[in-house]
């Protein structure tokens, strides 16, 4: 939030909006700002969003005379959906890198265990014997499609979010258009020829997106499970989780973890769509329901993903049979 | 299903696989094809899945000496994915041309109403007043950007599937890449280079963008239903709801129906995310649960884009205040 | 419908709110009445519910001077939310049965086979041995309380719904309470002292009942399938799914069906819950909401008792390690 | 979890399944026992719960000879399940208390507020007028049904889980019924005559009843923000959230927090509701999907209640019209 309202200072200083003189404190102040957590707290529940207090903060820390400088023809919503896209941009670079490990280390799974014969089951029953190679296919393939399909979602979420109180930039007049610019090459986020305050496809697609890595991640976890069951042992694990009842057990929990993330985001996803129902140009109600459901999602993927190159990592294939 | 059976004897036929005097035979008999639909049904409850009772009544419909070589090589789920990516590819074009109507629509609506001066309204309050092309064109652009996204879904759908009974097509030898091309030719779909049976990210990336459409839809009936309310007056709807009790009113059905579209979407959706935890080579339950859940879904949205349109062209900005 | 309208009619006749002659003809006429369907198709989509045609079709049957006497003082909702009381009364009369016969074939199952000694699975491992009659009571008892849960949830279902236009019955009078315990007891549903109409709580926790029971019997079915598996074999089943593909295979189909309507319920609920979120009177949307959802959650329960039914009877527990 | 195993000791002991001295230096080792978080931690990655690693720590802080008799006979089920209960008991008395006051709240603004006139609305548009006293009694009635439906939720929920490594408590022989008894007592829950470990219908029970008792105030907060709208005004906030471009404006963020915690609950509900397909005797995967879910559910309904509280007391009715 502060990298945005300095940000802002400076495009606007630089179109000649407000004085280079008060960008210039503004950063300074910002930079060694430190909130009061109790009345950013109190100003949350009392406004629903913490930014008119951090304002105000800001404000007086900054000082007179270029106080009222700060988020200068901005809104709340600016604030709140720009800094996500700046964390989402990292959290993003994180999946990304995990997708990339997992992907890896299935090419190495299959490359060492890929020749052995295992069973194949359909509807739960044993059906015929396929090659191990097959299956790791079978899970690194959608891997490698979630990537490709990654670009259009990271264009649709790394953009910055600028439309002051209701979109329209009003208080800016003629100069919105290169301030948005400006803005956005500071932030490094995309710059979009409108605010997008009440439009919530692009997040809701980064929702779906990261629920379905989690389904393909959870669709493995759960062969694992199966295939590690003690009466089939198509597959080994070098290490599981312990019995505080039964030592001799050699629990698949990382497997089931990957099944219970996956069905936790394809519970929470639904919230996402939900939320897209968003009243007029800004939505208090639907707009929460994204904070409260988002970062866990985004959290239960980059978890589920590193889960998933453990797992894979202690997994070997038995040949069938023995 | 009876395409893809008739189309998979041809290509089959071309490959030297069966006999082409045997595809002859089978095309025939299955043009003038009469299922007996008590059999059919009685074959699900017991099977799961109608593909067993239906090669049977089509073998019996082939007769000597050819029966045999219907559906050879191929298993229940090649059937039942491929007819519904026949279906969903006819779908989406419906819906594709939805969109476009809805989109044309509401860039009338700007043209003749933009100028138009509403009040935008944030968190259920007034705010400050901006033009309804404003307003308009957060409802279209996501709807634009929905058909963008619709390329990569499309193919992600429109796909044959091949596999045999464990995704390997192991009854076709090397004869298998040649005969996939070609039915996938014949049947207008996408060839893979290994049946995805088990991998169901298309169909839920699918699933999810439908729900993306609704929920841009309900948005976009959310706001109709709240400026068209007794007290705000921002549109003028020309047709509306009849109440049994209260005559004088005109309700906002067409709005309210675009709600509970969304939210209808916004829920199932969460069912496809789960039915990507599919066991093994095939899991009945999964794939059982995409099968109640995704046809209501596409035709949810094919109604909500009709009912849009509806909507759209009955709506009328009315000047602020007046 | 005509239920609710022929017994309302009676009811204010029977306090002299209308002409006992008027209450007369009503019952003659909707006695034989047939609706024009194509009219009602036509009404539902413009009203957004069937009851204002469908009540002009009525007054036109019942014909002057007593054609405004049908539908006296109520409201669409009043019809709607009562025909579905009726018909859920019955609905759940049902399914009560079907609880009744799969605790029963449980506890045959029990008699038959509950000594049997079977290996326990935690966390998808073998852990140790336990009676089948452990296991068999635990598929029992979740539906022996569901059936003891039963009695609060018809409760709150099988009521009349009577409020007139916005929940007062404010053309009924003073009589408004003596014909709302008339027309409660001639069609055989509770009482209430107000109409709910805008209060889904009691609708909303049968949803949640029906989801809890196909919950339990998806349980159940899972286990059963991964009993079943062909390398655990802890339960055989008599009749079983074939294969397009794979003669040799019986799949355990009745298991997995009760997996995904368990998973397909589980989905379902939450849209049940979205629509208590009901605005003001009476929420076009929300309402909306629950015609889409409900139904086939009756429809889905009352399908998985009978799945449930036929699996348990084809069930046999097998000794363990044979 | 503390609490378990010295209860459990103690009630051990009693009963002569241990010795008396154990349970005393288990009581008094238990009773300053600081576990090292950090191998806590990386016992729930391993094991994928922190009882083993937990029950070694106390093992070592208990000492020879007693150390093999902590966690006699237990499972980790024992230990998370129970430990759930304790604090659900609680949190459920919390909930209670503040669904009193909610209750308390409404009644005072209808002694107050409830003579006035107030415009009904159904299907988003004006309707008839009627008394603010109808619908403050929409909004407290089901609040008083779920203070009803309590008891039997409360009653599901406030048990004891204790059954050993599958359920039968094999390692306490004969003592169990009268161990299982005396270890209830101690813990202040129900004592159950089986173990309930893979039955779950509880407290998925008790996650429906939380999202039932938000779904009713998410709906008075609908209401409230549909009221309070600058153009209808029939009720006033006394306090609202601030904007930080639009000063003028009083946001009914209390009413919206209230939509958006309804909408939050009906999603996670769903969750809890897949939970129950439990694989055998304990599913790691569905179990660790409640983790990740109720604990925020019952957090969400608790805080909906204070939300609630305090919108009540901001809010007064405005005389139609006015």
């Amino acid at each position: 939030m502060l990298a945005f309202e300095t940000a802002l200072a400076a495009a606007e200083a630089e179109e000649g909006l407000i004085d280079s003189g008060a960008a210039a404190v503004i950063a300074a102040a910002l930079d060694t700002f430190e909130p009061d957590m109790d009345r950013l707290r109190a100003g949350v529940a009392r406004d629903g969003v913490v930014v008119p207090e951090l304002v105000r903060q800001l404000r007086v820390a900054v000082g007179e005379p270029h106080a009222s400088r700060v988020h200068f023809g901005a809104t709340s919503q600016d604030v709140i959906d720009t800094s996500l896209a700046i964390r989402l941009k990292d959290a993003i670079d994180i999946i990304d890198a995990r997708l990339d490990a997992v992907v890896e280390q299935l090419g190495g799974l299959e490359a060492r265990d890929g020749a052995i014969e295992t069973m194949a089951h359909t509807r739960m029953q044993a059906a015929i014997p396929v090659s191990a190679s097959r299956k790791i296919a079978s899970w690194r393939e959608p891997l490698e499609r979630h990537r490709e399909r990654l670009g259009a979602v990271r264009d649709d979420v790394c953009v910055l979010h600028f439309g002051g109180a209701v979109g329209t930039l009003e208080k800016l007049g003629d100069a919105a258009p290169a301030v948005t610019r400006r803005l956005a090459e500071k932030l490094g986020l995309r710059a979009l020829s409108r605010a997008r305050h009440s439009e919530r496809d692009g997040i809701v697609a980064f929702a779906s997106w990261l629920s379905l890595v989690t389904g393909s991640l959870g669709k493995m976890g759960q062969d694992v499970a199966l295939m590690a069951q003690s009466e089939v042992g198509e597959v080994k694990l070098s290490s599981g989780g312990g019995s505080s009842a039964m030592p001799h057990k050699v629990n698949p929990v990382g497997a089931e973890t990957l099944v219970a993330l996956a069905r936790f985001n394809a519970t929470l996803v639904a919230g996402m769509h939900h939320a897209m129902v968003h009243e007029n140009e800004r939505s208090g109600a639907a707009w929460t329901m994204e904070w409260l459901t988002l970062p866990q999602m985004v959290v239960a993927t980059a978890s589920a993903l590193r889960t998933a190159d453990q797992l894979v990592s202690s997994t070997t294939f038995q040949p069938h049979g023995t």
